[in-house]
């Protein structure tokens, strides 16, 4: 069924413990698409301006990303991200920022967008989220993510949006710091009670948690060897795992757990390089691959009797 | 098969954001011990002194710890240990530590006891952890735990006892410095080179990996709604993981999982209360219902097919 996402697109340059990344292609909607786009097609709405280098838009092909949405505004640039990351790759500092073209109006959604059934929100105001989400009508499911700086200053029309959306995706800092509790279980617990039927938890490198009333989903993050840049990891996650919900239709807790598996998959290849470098190397049948390793990981057994030969 | 821990018993007072545990029974080797026994016999080397309060060996009776190898020494004193948890229950503060009794000679292991098979060599001075191994000639599986201060100060011993077991087990932070890496996948693989088979990581609320030349594990903690006193979390952890593989003989791949997953669960409900408190009203039908829980929170489903009725 028809995915789009609203969100950013950007210009990042990046610098890690082992390089740096000057002018790539960034935003949490491109990593979105790209790491939807494995599952089937995925539409954008979203604004950059007359700086966007056209070089840019072969990616999006790469990716079958529907382009109507996109709009280049002449006269306006694109928004701008620099930021750096420590030794521990967990921690970001973000050394410049121009917010540009996302300052200005909202990009138009196409009129042939308006059927679109699965529907991403990333993170931007939440008005602006609220004003996106009333373009699309026969919406199955609806998600959004946020970001502290809405939860401190926008919090009443933050928690609109949250009576709205059917899942919220955010990480751990920002469910603790919206919920106002220091346990991940708990917060989870009231964030269900904002409004959501599902929220997605995201620790990083220490993977992600989903809250419904009727079940929860825990997985750990794929093991990372090495992480080159973890810049979109979030995004490239809740793009595997909407594109998958959005192919499938799968919204048991089964279906869930599994989008939460893929996105996973696909945020472990995202930080295997620089920008979208890793993701257009991928193909779903690698994403396939490692999610069978990832499931052998992940188990623990039927039972006493299922027991094989020793390894130790 | 025969299990058995060595390693401190304690008098613990612990200070928790929820409230205080004056004088309580502590020690790797008690939390190990007490964990390990929903499984099976479980046998303890450790010495106490005369200060050592009668109704605590109510405690090991009720777990069914064998005593043989508890020495109450005279005019000696037991080990104590006082310490804080901040806000974040992460990060901990020892305020006062009395060896006592652990400085002193090590307490001799039983004869009776030389025939055991499983053997965990808790957190002490791998010089003593090295004499100790001599003492089971027929054992089938040993594994040790250490801390940052024989990693810092006793390196070359700590080195020649990693050649000599099958498993190690300790914290990512302890992992990192080991190994002089900081990337935990980078850091197993290069504990295995060391010389144990498997090692085991934990990584406190984030859960654990074990990785084995022939595959590995990574399991997410039991998401943990109340957090009274995370005291002992590790050595239950390695208690309940140690005791199903002793009970089971299991040491294939899927039984190292499933001894995971049982050690998350004994960590998960000592956490619930301070000292033993919790462990002592758990039963293993308790360990049981919690893991199937736990089971279908890691759950990702078998396939696109195995879709079932939508909860969102």
């Amino acid at each position: 069924m028809p995915l789009i996402v609203t969100g950013s697109i950007g210009i990042d340059s990046v610098h890690t413990p082992t390089g740096t990344a000057e002018d790539v292609l960034g935003g949490s909607c491109v990593y979105f698409a790209a790491a939807a786009s494995f599952f089937g097609p995925v539409r954008v709405v979203g604004a950059v301006g007359d700086d966007f280098p056209d070089h840019f838009l072969e990616v999006f092909q790469h990716f079958k990303i529907g382009l109507n949405g996109l709009e280049r505004r002449m006269g306006s640039k694109t928004f701008r991200w620099r930021g750096k990351y420590h030794e521990n790759m967990n921690i970001r500092e973000t050394l410049e920022v121009d917010l540009n073209v996302l300052g200005e109006a909202q990009p138009p959604v196409p009129d042939e967008y308006r059927d679109s059934r699965y529907v991403f929100l990333a993170n931007t105001h939440p008005a602006a989220q609220l004003e996106l989400l009333d373009n699309f009508p026969d919406r199955a499911l609806a998600a959004a993510d946020t970001m502290d700086l809405w939860i401190e200053t926008e919090r009443p029309t933050l928690l609109e949006l949250l009576k709205r959306v059917d899942g919220l995706v955010l990480n751990d800092a920002e469910a603790l710091m919206l919920t106002e509790r220091t346990n991940l279980v708990r917060a989870a617990e009231a964030i269900l009670q904002m409004g959501p039927r599902f929220v997605v938890i995201k620790k990083g490198e220490h993977g992600a948690m989903l809250w419904h009333t009727h079940g929860q989903v825990v997985l750990p993050a794929f093991p990372a060897r090495d992480v080159i840049d973890p810049t979109g990891a979030g995004d490239s996650f809740a793009g595997g795992m909407m594109g998958y919900l959005a192919a499938t239709g799968d919204l048991s807790l089964a279906g869930l757990g599994r989008s939460l598996a893929y996105g996973t998959m696909t945020a472990s290849f995202n930080i295997e390089a620089f920008s979208l470098d890793r993701l257009k190397q991928v193909s779903r049948g690698d994403l396939d691959t490692r999610l069978t390793e990832y499931a052998a990981m992940l188990d623990i057994g039927e039972s006493i009797e299922a027991a094989s030969g020793s390894v130790v």
